[in-house]
């Protein structure tokens, strides 16, 4: 009998993270491992001894395929910091392997983005260093699109499709009326500010596309805004900006400080960002006496599961498949990245990387592909992004609403 | 030569108004009326002289397979209220009846809510005492679902539909840590709750549903609402909570002026509500000490092009032709009602009611529709709603979005 495998969600969920975990599940499946189990609330369930038999949940191809439509994590998860290898004052360490020698665990995988990365990281060097056998696999996944190594995340592609369709039709309702107004949209990205920059793909032949598109990468100043906005709406009654949640002062204060809502620091020490586009519509409505509304498109963005790019989901079920294969051969202490081969046609492959290349490092947005004014994006941008949006998978409408799956 | 027809749209968009206007537009193109003029920007746009002619920009029949599925409305809209026949202080009457006959409009045509019909009523009352025989017929449409007569308003199926899908994607996601937090969210609707009743629909075999639905039907409390709150808390830990935009205190006043943001009054004496979601989120962080998040569902609900009924979007091309048919037939003064014959199969006809029954007059949700509790939606709202958000209309992708058309 070959050794049972585990699989965990980690972070904030995505549209296309659960056809990652189709992924996993099917390629262990096929393979012959005897149990496929899944942590209930990634690493932190774990500790506590949450997991499921998916063997007994997945049952039927039928039930695969609304996983893979399923936005969201299907096994939950959690932000748990693992603590330093030499800082395991309770002893989490012991515990987890333990509990994963109970389960006769011989692969171990975790869907997830930087601090998922971090934590397949540590316990593949705690593995090594007590001499266990088991292959620890990254698989990459974030909407935010900032880890390393990897041409891009899946989970991105399908945030970058929301959210270039929202600005779409944002631009149809935001020029309705005949007045002058601003409408300030807020995009997730705390330091970087590629699903901002994803707003640049609303523009098209039947679309004027976002006027202002502020990331993360430039800094931000409150007064230059204001007045650039003036400028532009002397030309233009009504303008829709694109703002990131994580746009920041050139004292490293993020604008939303400005603002005065409460704030709480969560356990990776990460501000929760939000009332960027608030603060800065009630700025401009203030100071230009003119009509401004802000949007935050908040969680919306991270699981519309029923506008995923078909690429993607292919791409998130590909990379969980190639991470189970890549530990049948051998391999451990990996994340498998996705590298483009070419634009156009697009193609694109998976290959293992060394996870400690990966994990606590970010991926920003290339200053090249910022415009000289620092507020569209450049050929270059649209040129890398248009790719990962393109094609849809269906929903499974019952009853005039999309179908899911849950535990 | 027959006469000529002029349409406008007016007050918010929706995602089938367009649909309507191409129902109007096609059932004058197929009567042979010479020209269709679309006001831009409704009367206010059209007293400045605003118009176009849409025989020249709806050339072609996939132009206007397009225009049906391009939300918002694709002449632009006004907010604009004509002032009572016997205070026109400016002449306004005069200055539009005198347009109207340069143009030599027979048909006037106008697709909106409450204060659309307002207009059609003083428009024929004014037409009438001159002796005009220019027909003035309405189009119902809202989100709101709240106009006297008519079943239901085309516009509040695909909205019902995009809240229902939303909310059980914000269920997926919602659910996705083992941690105590309450997400609420903030739906349209002043004064009827039809769109926040919407989202007892996400309930379903598939989705737990909604843990809470608060109506402005409902006088609010706050402390009430915490205190039950923290009860459901203490048997579900991640719970998701829809109110609407215009939930009242006993004593009238809007909840979300409870919180300290500026507020605005437009030309017909609304208060622009917003904040509510944001004002309940944070006394539950601060009274119950949870984990909190509010999401304001905005404009995103009423310009969700992507994402319409069928039945929707076919009710509001249909109510745009009998309008047209109805005009030709000599009606005026009246609005297309939607008459329910049936709802299981759920079949619907329409029939022109007089405007003077419609105008400023607002529908609620019926009481006993509501639970015993006034926090759910009884089997009689959901056999109402469900057959609106029946089946869908494909958006057009091309390049990896909704290709949509625009003046």
């Amino acid at each position: 009998m070959g050794k049972n495998a585990i699989v965990g969600q980690s972070g904030g969920p995505t549209a296309v993270i659960n056809a990652s975990l189709a992924g996993v599940f099917q390629a262990c499946d096929r393979r012959g491992v005897p149990h496929v189990y899944g942590m209930r609330y990634g690493v932190a369930g774990l500790l506590d001894g949450k997991y499921v038999d998916l063997s007994e949940s997945l049952r039927s191809s039928l039930e695969i395929e609304l996983l893979k439509r399923t936005p969201s994590s299907y096994l939950g998860s959690c932000r748990y910091k693992l603590p330093a290898l030499d800082k395991d004052e309770e002893g989490v360490y012991p515990k987890l392997f333990a509990l994963l020698q109970e389960l006769d665990i011989g692969y171990f995988f975790y869907i997830g983005g930087n601090d998922s990365m971090d934590t397949i990281a540590k316990l593949s060097d705690y593995g090594r260093a007590i001499g266990s056998d088991i292959r620890f696999m990254g698989v990459p996944k974030t909407i935010d699109n900032d880890l390393m190594v990897t041409d891009h995340t899946p989970g991105y592609g399908s945030a970058a499709k929301y959210i270039g369709l929202v600005m779409k039709e944002l631009v149809r309702d935001a020029t309705v009326y005949d007045v002058n107004s601003v409408t300030v949209v807020e995009i997730m990205g705390r330091n970087a500010g590629w699903l901002t920059a994803a707003a640049s793909l609303a523009k098209a032949e039947d679309c004027e596309g976002a006027d202002m598109i502020c990331m993360p990468e430039i800094p931000f100043g409150v007064d230059n805004f204001i007045q650039k906005v003036a400028r532009m709406q002397a030309k233009k009654k009504a303008l829709l900006i694109a703002v990131s949640e994580g746009v920041k002062l050139a004292d490293g204060r993020y604008v939303c400080e400005l603002a005065d809502d409460a704030r709480y620091v969560d356990a990776f020490g990460h501000k929760n960002l939000t009332g960027t586009a608030r603060y800065l519509s009630n700025r401009l409505a203030a100071e230009l006496g003119v009509k401004t509304r802000s949007i935050e498109l908040s969680t919306l963005q991270r699981c519309a599961g029923h506008v995923t790019s078909r690429t993607d989901i292919t791409e998130a079920f590909q990379v969980g498949g190639a991470a189970a294969k890549a530990a049948f051969e051998g391999h451990t202490a990996e994340m498998i990245a996705l590298e483009r081969l070419s634009n156009d046609p697009y193609q694109c492959t998976t290959r293992p990387w060394d996870i400690h290349k990966v994990a606590n490092f970010e991926k920003k947005v290339p200053l090249e592909w910022i415009s000289e004014d620092y507020t569209a994006m450049k050929d270059e941008f649209l040129h890398y992004a248009r790719p990962l949006i393109q094609a849809e998978l269906t929903p499974i409408y019952i009853d005039g609403l999309p179908r899911h799956t849950y535990l």
